[in-house]
C-alpha cells in the first residue's frame, strides 16, 4: 500500500470544493470541441496516460554562481527527496518516476528501490556527474572528464558512468543520461578535433557496458560551464555522437540549451526523422540555460515542440518513444509547487497538440495556405484545456487544483519542522 | 453613407451560420469568468473601443532583399490601398484609421480625405521616408538623412518631414512617425557622437514645425538597413531623443526592433514610467525585424506587453494614450487576411490583459509569491477570449469569422480582375 | 596575352613609391619572426599560393529590402562584371577565379570562357538561383523550390540546377553551390519532415547529374528570406544532407549564416573531422547575414577559422581541400575596393594562422595550460603580417597598396563614363 | 619601502634575457610608426600613465553554479589577496589599485590601509554586495535588496552601502559601485514600475551619504542571477538612474552585461556624450556574463571601446575621467596570470587606439569614405604594439614578459605551501 504524504481527505475536501465548477467547464469545453470534431474523452484518456519524470535534484532549492537562497524544509538526502517527489505525483498523477543523480543520490540500491516502491515511485533515466568533483575523487574534472587529455581521468569518468548503469539496473531504470561540462574558456585551450576523438572513445567504452534494453542519451548544450567552446555544443554534434555509437544511442534535447532564436521544434523534427530523438529535459528560458519552469516564459514554443511529437505519433513513426523529464532550477519558489505546475504545463502542451485538426492542417500545408495553417495550430493552442487536465487528475485520484491542495495540506510546514535549515551559499564571484 | 466593399448580406449570411455557436461559447465563457469575478460584458465593451491603425503599405505584398513574390490583385496606388484597408475595418471593426507613408501615398490631400471619408476611414500617424531615394530627389540618402554629414542633405530630410506634417494636418492626423535608416556598415565609418549631434539638431528643426496638438514619434531599431551601427539603436537612445526634443516628443516601440532575448515589456514599463511611451508598431518576430503577423510567433510576449498597458490604465497613469499601429510585411499571405488576423490578435492580447486579476496579482507580488503571480497572469492568458472578440465584432457590424467571410466574399478575385499584376522583384544579392 | 584593365605603369609607379618602406618592414618582420623560429619566406610563399574566388554579383552595389543606392559605373552585365573582377585579381593576385550566378550571368558558355581567358580569369563554383523568380518562369518559387509541395515546381528547380552544371562543365568549373530560401514564415505553414524529405529527393536528382570530378555544396542559413523556419537551417541539417547524398556532397559554411554567439570555428572543425567541409562563403557580420566585408567586424573570428584550416593541413587531413569564396553585399563602398580589401583580410588571417607555433600550442593543450595556449594563438594573431601580404602581391605583379593603386588608376571614373547609371531601388517596405 | 613579493633580481634576470630583442622590436616599430607620423615615445608615455584596478575577488579561482575547481595557493583572506594583487602590479606596473568587495574583504580599515601602503597599493572603487546573504544578516536578499517590497530589507541594503562608503573613506577610495541582482524569474513576479520606484528611492538614500568628491556607479546587466527581468537591465535604465540621482551618479559599463550582438562601443559614446559614463568593468565574453579574460575572445571590440575613449580625449570632453577596473572570473587559469595578461590587453587596446590617425579618420568620415575610415582603424589595430607595452613596463621597473617572469619566480609554489587548499564546490544543480 502506497505511503501517501498528503492525507487523502485533504485532497478529497479540496476537490469537493471545485467539483461543480470543473464539471461545468469540462462540459462546456466538451461541447466546443465536439463542434470541431474532437472527442474530449479521447483527449482526456491520452492525457491521463502521459507522464513526465521528476529530477531528484529538482526538489531542492537551486541557485546561481552568485548565491543560493535556501528554502525551508529542504530535503536532507535522497529519502527526503523521494518523499517530496511522491507529493508531486500524488497530486498531479503525472510524475510516477524519478530521475536520479549519481553521486548525489548514491546509496544502497535495494533500500532505494524499497523506498520508491513504498511511495509508488519508479526510477527513470540515471544521470551521471562528471562536471564536478566528488570528495576523495582521484582525478579532478577541472579540465574535462570524458574528453580529458589524461587517460586516467577519462577512465575514471567512464567507470563512473558504468557504475551509474549498475545502480540503474538494480532500480529498474532503462537509460543513462550523459551530460558533461567539458569544453574550454579560451581559443586554443583545447584542440576541438582531438578532444572530440577522446570523447567518442570514452563514450564507446560506456556504450559497451550498456544492457541491450537500455538507451544512452547524450545531451548537447551551447555553453556553461565552459564559456568559449563546449564539446557537445549543439544537436549537430549530438547527432554525430549517437550515430557513431550505435543503435542504443540517442540525443537528448534540453529546451534551454540552444543559441538565441533557435527554432527548437525543427531540431526535434529532424531528430525524429533520423531516428535519434532520445527525449527531453523540459524547462523554459529567456536568456540561456535559465532552467525556469516549463511554459513560464514562452508557452507557445512548448506547444510547438509537442506539436512535433504528436505529429510523429500521427504519422506512426516507427520506434518512437521519447523520454520526458523535467530539468529545472527552482530559485525563488517552493520546488514542489514549481514541479507540480511544470508537470501540468507539459501536459497542457500535449493536450493542446492533441486537438490540432491534423487533417485540415495537412490540407493547408499542401495548398500553401500559410495563414490558415498557422490559424489551425493557434486555434488548438488557444483552447483552455485546463478542465481536461484537472479531470484527468481527479479521475486518477489527484487534485483538481494541486497547488492549492498542496498549500492546504501544510506539507511544507510539516517538513520544515523536521528538516534543519541548510546553509545559504555565496559564490564569491561577481 | 459608407462605401462598403463587402456586400452586407455576405457578412450577414456568414454571421448567421456562426451565431448559435458563438452565443453558446460566449455564455459559457461568461459563466467561467463570472466565477472569477470578471464581468464579460465590461470586457467586451472595452475591447469594442480598442482600435489599431493599419499601415497603407501593409496591404501590398512585401518581400526581402532576395526577392518579392507579388500576390494577385495588388493595390496600384493609395486609393486601392484605402479600399483594401476598408475591407479590414468592415470585417473587424477594429481598424478605423490608416497610417500613410510619404512619398509613397502622396497625392492631393483633399482627395485623400474625401476618399477616406467615403470609406469610413480616418488617418493615423504620418510616416516620413528618408531611408530610400525618391525619383528626382536632389540629395541621396545613401549615407544618411537627418544625420548626414552634409547640411543640404539634412535640410532636405527636415523639409520632407515638415511636408509630411503639412499633409497630415490636412488629413486630420495628429502625429508624425520618424524612422530612419541612418547608421554605418563599418567601424569608423561614422563618428557616433557627431552623427547624433547632427541628428538631434535636425529633429529639433522638425519639432519646431510640429503643431501644438501633435506628437512626434521616434522609432528605435537595432540594425538594418545599417549593419554595424544604427543611430537610434535602442530605447536608451530613443529616450534621450524624446527628452532632448521636448514634451511633444515620444518613443515608438516596434516589437521586432530589439536585440535577441530582450525583455520588451520591461522597456514598455520604463517608457510609461518616464512618460515617454508614444506607441507601438505591432508585429511578431523570431530572428530580427521579421515583420511577421502579430502574435504568430510568441503570443505570450504580446500579452505581456498589453499587461503593462492595462496595468498603466489600472494605475491611472497621467496622460497615458499610446498610439497603436500594425507594421508588418506580408510575404506569403493575402495581406488583407494577415491584417485581419493581426488586428484580432492584438485585441486578443488586450482582452486577456483585461481579465488579469490585478488585485490578486498585486497581493502575490507584495508577498513574493512568484508562482502564484505567474499563475495569475497565465490564468488570464489561458482564457480563450475568441468569443469576446467575435461578439465585439458582431455587435459593431463586423464578421464573427472575418477571414472566412472575406474568403466567401470573393473580394480578392474581384480586385485581381481589375488590377494588373505587378512585377516580381529580385534583389540580385546573395 | 592578358587584357589588363589597369595600366602596368600605374601599378609600377605606385609600387615604386612604397618599395623602400615595404623592404624595411618586411625585413624587420622577418627578424622578429626568425626569433620565433618562423621563416618569413616560407610564409610568403604559402600566402602567394592561397586564392579566393570572387562572386560575379559582388561587383555590383548591393542593397537591403528598404533600398538600394546604386554606385557609379555599375556593371551592365557579366562582361562588365568580369572586367571588374579582373581588376581585383590584377591588383591583389589573390582572386584568379570568379563564381557565377545563374540565371543572372547566363550567356553563351564559349563566349564567357573566351572572355575569362582574355582577362586571365577562371571559373569557380557555379551558383544556382531558386530563391527568386526569373521572368517567364513556369512555376513560382514563392512557396519553395527544391522542397516545394508541388512536384512540377521541384522538377523545374532540379532542372535549373542541372543546367547550372552543364554551363559549369563548359567553363571548367568543378562544383555546384546550392543555396535555397525554402522555409516558412508561420508555425504550421510547412511540415518540417515532409518538406525535408522532398528536399532530399530533389537534391538526389541533382546529385545524379553531377560529374564524377565535381562536388556539390549545400549551404545552411539560420533565417532570411524565410523568417520562422528554413529548410537547411544549420550545419546539423547540412551534414545530414551531405551524408545522405553521398561522397561528392559537402557542406558550405557562410560565416554570416549562424545563430548569435555561435562558435563557428568549432563547426568548421567538426565538418573537417567528419570529412564533409566543402568550403566557405567569406564575409563578416554583426547581427545576421549582414554580408559585410571579411574581417571588418570581428577579425579574430576569421583568424580562428583559419586556425582550424591550417591545423587540418598540419595534421595532414586526408582529402582536405576546401573551396574559398567571398560572398558579400557592398552597399556603401566601391565594390571593387571592398573585394580587394576582403581578399587581403582573408589572406591576412591565413598568414597569421601559418605563424602559430603549433608544437608549442599542442604542448600547452596537453598540459591544460589554458593561458599560454591562448597566448600562443594571440601572439601569432598580433603579428602585423601586412608586409608579407604586400610582398606576396608585389612579387606576383600586383600592387603593394592595391586600394591606393586602384584609386590612382582612375578605373571607376573611366567605367562610370562608359556605363549608364542604374536605378535606385525602394522596397516599399518598412 | 615597498614590500616586493617577487625578488628584484628575478625580474632583472628575466628582463636581461629579453632586453636585446625588445630594443630591436621597439626601434623597428618606432620607425614604422614614424613613417605614419606617430611618435612612439609619446605613445609609450601615455601607456605608462594608464592604469586599471584589480578586483580583490579576482585573485581567487572562480566557478560556475555547477562547480568550482579550486587552484593551489588560493588566498585565505584580504591580506593574501593584497599580496597577490601586489605581484600583478609589480610585474605589470599597470595596476596600482585594488577594488574591494564588502563584506568579503571586511576588516579594520586602518590595518587594510597599512597593508596596502606596505605593498604600494591604493584602493579603487568600493563594491557593495546585496546579491547574496551574509551570515547572521537580519533580512534575506532572496527576493531583492534595494528594490525589495519590504522596507526593512531595503533599509538594510541602504545601510550596507553606506557602510561601504564609510570604509572606503578610511581607505582613500573615491567611488562606490552598486551592482545588484534584483529582478524576477517569472512574468508577473515583480511589478516593473513599483520595483523601480523603490530602487530609485533606496539609491537616493545612498546618494545622500555620498561625500562630495565621490562618485556612485550603477551597473546594468541583462540577466543573471535573475532570469526573466533585471531591475537595471540595460544602459537605458542605467542612464535614467544616474540622471534621477544627480551629478555624482554615473553609469558603469561591464563589457559582458549586454544582449547578444549589442554594439557596446556605441553605448560608451552615448554615455560620454550625455556626461554619464562612470567607467568600466573589463572582461570578455562569448555568450553572456562569461567573465573571461579581457581581449581573449573579441579583441577588436575592446579596441573599438578604447577608440571611443581616446576620441573623447581627442575632443577634450569636459570632465571626462572614466574609472577602469577588471572584473573577471578565472576558472581554469592561475588568477594572477590572467590578471597580468588582462591588464596588458587593456593597455594594448589603449595603445592601438592612441595611434589611430584621427585627422585622417575624420576626413574619411566627412567624405563618407567608409572603406578608408574602416582601414584607418584597422591599420592602427593591426600594429603589434607589444614592444610599447613591454618598454613601458621595463622603464617603470616591471617585467618585459610578466607571465614568464612570474612563472620563473616560483611565487605560486611558495604560497601554495603556505596556504591550505580550499574546498571544491558543487552547486547541486543541473
Amino acid at each position: 500500500m502506497t505511503d501517501l504524504k498528503i492525507a487523502s481527505d485533504v485532497v478529497a475536501q479540496e476537490n469537493d470544493r471545485r467539483a461543480t465548477a470543473l464539471k461545468s467547464d469540462y462540459e462546456a469545453l466538451g461541447s466546443t470541441l465536439a463542434r470541431r470534431g474532437v472527442d474530449i474523452e479521447a483527449v482526456t484518456k491520452k492525457v491521463s496516460e502521459f507522464f513526465v519524470a521528476v529530477p531528484s535534484w529538482g526538489v531542492g532549492t537551486g541557485g546561481t554562481r552568485f548565491a543560493r537562497f535556501p528554502g525551508s524544509g529542504e530535503p536532507r538526502g535522497i529519502f527526503d527527496k523521494l518523499d517530496d517527489c511522491s507529493v508531486i505525483n500524488q497530486l498531479t498523477q503525472a510524475t510516477p518516476t524519478v530521475s536520479l543523480h549519481i553521486p548525489w543520490d548514491k546509496m544502497d540500491a535495494r533500500e532505494l528501490k524499497a523506498k520508491g516502491d513504498s511511495l509508488g515511485l519508479g526510477f527513470d533515466a540515471m544521470n551521471s556527474n562528471t562536471f564536478s568533483d566528488a570528495p576523495g575523487q582521484a582525478h579532478s574534472y577541472k579540465y574535462g572528464s570524458l574528453s580529458h587529455v589524461d587517460a586516467a581521468t577519462r577512465a575514471q569518468a567512464v567507470e563512473h558512468n558504468i557504475e551509474c548503469i549498475e545502480i540503474g539496473k538494480a532500480l529498474g531504470s532503462k537509460a543513462l543520461t550523459v551530460w558533461i561540462g567539458d569544453g574550454s574558456n579560451f581559443p586554443g585551450q583545447s584542440n576541438f578535433t582531438k578532444a572530440f576523438e577522446r570523447y567518442l572513445a570514452s563514450m564507446a567504452d560506456v556504450y559497451k557496458a550498456l544492457p541491450d534494453d537500455w538507451r544512452i542519451f547524450s545531451e548537447h548544450k551551447m555553453y556553461e560551464p565552459a564559456f568559449y567552446s563546449t564539446i557537445v555544443q549543439d544537436w549537430g554534434t549530438n547527432y554525430l555522437i549517437a550515430q557513431t555509437l550505435g543503435p542504443k544511442a540517442f540525443c537528448l534535447v534540453d529546451l534551454g540549451h540552444h543559441a538565441p532564436n533557435t527554432n527548437i521544434e525543427m531540431i526535434v523534427a529532424r531528430l525524429i526523422q533520423f531516428e535519434k530523438l532520445g527525449g527531453f529535459h523540459f524547462n523554459d528560458s529567456k536568456y540561456g540555460d535559465d532552467d525556469l519552469d516549463a511554459g513560464a516564459i514562452e508557452p507557445y514554443r512548448l506547444f510547438l515542440v509537442f506539436n512535433e511529437l504528436v505529429d510523429a505519433e500521427y504519422r506512426s513513426v516507427k520506434g518512437f518513444h521519447p523520454a520526458h523529464m523535467i530539468d529545472q532550477s527552482h530559485n525563488v519558489t517552493d520546488p514542489i509547487e514549481s514541479l507540480i505546475s511544470s508537470a501540468n504545463e507539459i501536459r497542457r502542451a500535449y493536450a493542446q497538440a492533441l486537438i490540432v485538426d491534423r487533417k485540415a492542417l495537412s490540407g493547408y500545408q499542401d495548398t500553401n495556405d500559410a495563414l490558415m495553417a498557422s490559424e489551425t495550430l493557434k486555434r488548438a493552442y488557444r483552447a483552455d484545456v485546463e478542465p481536461i487536465l484537472a479531470e484527468a487528475r481527479r479521475r486518477a485520484g489527484g487534485a483538481i487544483d494541486p497547488v492549492a491542495t498542496y498549500r492546504a495540506s501544510g506539507y511544507r510546514k510539516k517538513v520544515s519542522a523536521e528538516r534543519p535549515a541548510s546553509a545559504a551559499g555565496s559564490g564569491g564571484i561577481i
